[in-house]
């Protein structure tokens, strides 16, 4: 099969690869719908996480179901399914609380690579969600939306508790701030705030239910998230970045008492306790356990009550994938789609 | 009047000071039955806070009001008062969320030291919850311990959203980390792990609810919380230190989902962003806003359903402060009260 593998920094190459092959009884083998790159993936692109020789890349797909093994019992060959990027049994004791990432048999689907043709994934059962029937060309984007910046956005509004009367805000412009946004307005949000600087995401936030755009960024930013609300900062702020300028941005725009859901990856973030201590704030993310919502999600779309798949705004084969990273790199797209 | 002073690390005076006055229209002045040292009014003792001059010490306390400004409307003087270390208006959108400590007028009661006869404390109206009737004398220590240490220790349980079907773990032995037990124990939670390793304490905890006690310490204390739950830590975590070791081992301790009430106030903690992600739980603390739950916690104490005055276990006259501090210093004490 062809798949995509990061050799350096900046160097991407679609290349021959194996065929992936059931290992285990609760595999199944997916062939790939739509598959894209994540946020994510551009650390070890531009460096920043360090490049342990070749790396298939990717970790969000779905696809249809080619081959299940002997002990899968819910999904089938010809299922159309969506999965989240650990593998989870969806039965034990943090699968049952809703932590499907902290799975106590969790495993990376990334490892093999999802930006390729064929994927092996693990805990076929527990991990893969059916949609109803197979889904027209047109809602693939969304479904794959799920599998990762839909479903992590989404937590980061959860996380922050984004609900009715409560003003959200949202800090990072990415696809997952783009639908930590959607999420907010999904949960009954009064008022939705976009901390972003680019028109093309401004007006995307907008469309997903954004009521209000601050540019500024880091104090400035705080301040005018506080002059917005009073003076008290967000009820809700989710955090969609990771670095250590957003996270103090997104605990400064917080009232006393309010939540930040924090769902950007961290890299070098330090919080300093006695700012935390004094903020009041609560804190909670981590990495999305995005098969909690799957069926919720998988539902609304299917519905098409939501339209997450927008964030894609270059979709290219699979055989292009090293212009997709670049793309993304160079901030001329939002998100890339890569079809195998 | 008669009043404690610190002049510099380790020194400690009981002098005469100036009788404090109304100032504000606002304000109650008080004739203390009874006050006592803070574990936070250890770190300038030790010297690791600067001591900026000679500073007015004692920010917990309970007695009689005496005399109170022209706009107080609820309290009135003859009355038994309890109250916090932030005064509060009790009526801004902050402090009806149930977070006083932020509340947007206030003001600390602490800065003109409450180890002393009488205390000036502003915003008498909502700072001041009156009991029932004058208590008799036993009540008291329990009463002062709702002024701080009790509050504290229940706002960590209720960070921690201890309750019924949860482990709670407790990290810290002090006064606070003794109430959170009790606390925990109020709420309902099913087991309660002390972490602790002076047998005073572990008595005093067990007395309070506390069904095990880990003496380990750091990632062995980790461990061994995760070993009495299954390998899979508490769900609910109080940290009432303040320390790096502390949060992390906090932290460490407590399951993905789970929750971290921290109350120990934060010197020289710096959060690893990446270890806090991963661990998947939630954080929320800060200074306890103890309004909230002086009602109820004085309901408890009056109907005697609680004794929390028991981590008193020196009590000495105001004028020997000096060595309620020493006492508490060397550890020979838990928490000294003193009687002006």
């Amino acid at each position: 099969m062809r798949g995509a593998v990061l050799y350096a920094p900046g160097d991407v190459r679609v290349e021959e690869r194996e065929d992936p092959k059931l290992i285990e009884p609760t595999d199944a083998i997916l062939r790939l719908s739509a598959t894209c790159v994540c946020g994510s993936d551009l650390w070890p692109y531009r460096g920043i996480e360090p490049v342990q020789g070749p790396s298939p890349m990717g970790h969000e797909y779905a696809g249809i179901v080619q081959e299940v093994g002997s002990q899968v019992t819910t999904i089938r060959p010809g299922q159309f399914v969506v999965g989240s990027f650990f593998a989870s049994d969806n039965t034990c004791e943090l699968c049952r609380a809703g932590y499907q990432t902290s799975c106590l048999h969790r495993q990376p689907v990334g490892a093999e690579g999802a930006q390729a043709e064929l994927l092996r994934v693990p805990l076929a059962d527990g991990t893969l969600v059916a949609t109803p029937d197979l889904p027209s060309d047109d809602l693939v984007p969304s479904l794959l939306a799920a599998s990762d910046v839909l479903g992590t956005g989404w937590f980061g509004a959860v996380a922050a508790e984004a609900g009715p009367h409560k003003t959200v805000a949202v800090v990072g412009d990415g696809a997952v701030g783009l639908l930590a946004v959607l999420a907010a307005s999904q949960l009954g949000a009064e008022r939705i705030i976009a901390m972003s600087r680019h028109a093309p995401r401004q007006r995307l936030a907008f469309e997903y239910g954004a009521t209000d755009v601050v540019t500024e960024r880091g104090d400035a930013g705080v301040a005018k998230v506080k002059e917005l609300t009073g003076g008290l900062g967000g009820h809700s702020v989710v955090e969609a970045v990771g670095t250590q300028e957003s996270m103090l941005q997104a605990i400064g725009s917080t009232r006393p008492g309010g939540h930040v859901g924090f769902v950007g990856v961290a890299h070098g973030v330090e919080l300093p306790g006695e700012e935390l201590f004094y903020s009041a704030v609560h804190l909670h993310g981590g990495p999305a356990p995005v098969r909690r919502f799957l069926p919720e999600l998988i539902e609304l779309i299917w519905n098409r009550q939501i339209d997450p798949g927008r964030v894609f705004d270059l979709s290219l084969p699979l055989e292009e994938a090293a212009e997709g990273y670049r793309a993304m790199d160079e901030r001329r797209a939002i998100k890339t789609l890569l079809r195998p």
